[in-house]
């Protein structure tokens, strides 16, 4: 895959905050290069996002999408791959190999409560982190597991102030500049 | 290990109830045999999670403790073990296979903002899914998919009403009885 970008349908202010915030914070840390939101306008996600990435490097990038089936049909009119996540669709272990191996950014989308059918017919891939309800958090976690082959585990963010010293009790922190 | 429990502390109703209720459904659907839930009392957790074991299956149960740093002593003293979830533990890669191995029930502890330092202390493992600002939801679920090396794929729950029928445009749900 060329990059890895993460569009969150239906934000809802009230209700999504943390969960749609989740959403993005994995989509960094687990190798993704910038996430698309679409419903309400909410630009505390991404000042959230930006704090996140002033502290623990980047790059990632957080953007507000007025239209987002418009902006899937132009994703893929210049090429690109769209993966939806759903309970519904096709097992991961049945796709991953075949998603990883895509030469073209990957566009995963992601619901929140009930996604249109239109987004099912759009998508090249329908994609199950298992058939049953959970959390589109984790199944994000998974996918982009799956995709970057554990990648994330030894994953350098550019540009950080601080940096996690793994230990076996306490919390160790240590500022780059 | 012979079972796998999930620990959320510090529930805040108003603000958590989304995520808690994320991670108790993560905890079911990736393996875990229960969830409790400390902080303040909110039925309406388990209300959920008891619906959706009814219609998906189970076995799962919720349970509210009002006192979890007694209640992880008592764990300890039974002969379990507690393996906590931060970002500044030790790496999962260098952990997954020593847990997996371990012959005692698990109990698995997530945090919500600030965990005080005696969970730090109290636990046999503090183990990070990277050293990332993310998600206590794609945590458990990384630790649990690497924890069953991968069982939640194949997984059945005992009495589920419904099941879905994994399909690659649509939504199909087969009912059981």
């Amino acid at each position: 895959m060329a990059g890895l970008f993460v569009l969150r349908l239906g934000h809802r202010p009230a209700r999504d905050k943390r969960i749609t915030t989740h959403v993005c914070l994995v989509a960094r840390a687990f190798g993704a290069s910038g996430a698309y939101i679409a419903g309400v306008r909410d630009d505390s996600i991404r000042l959230t996002l930006e704090k996140i990435v002033g502290t623990w490097g980047g790059p990632f990038s957080v953007e507000h999408l007025p239209n987002p089936l418009g902006f899937i049909r132009e994703w893929k009119r210049k090429g690109g791959k769209v993966v939806h996540l759903t309970m519904y669709g096709l097992p991961l272990r049945q796709r991953a190999r075949e998603i990883s191996s895509l030469g073209e950014d990957v566009l995963i989308v992601v619901g929140s409560e009930k996604v249109p059918r239109e987004y099912f017919q759009v998508a090249d891939y329908n994609v199950s982190v298992g058939p049953q309800p959970h959390s589109e958090v984790a199944a994000l976690a998974i996918l982009l597991d799956r995709l970057t082959n554990g990648a994330w585990e030894e994953r350098e963010f550019e540009g950080a102030k601080a940096r996690i010293l793994p230990s076996e009790k306490g919390k160790a922190v240590q500022q780059l500049r």
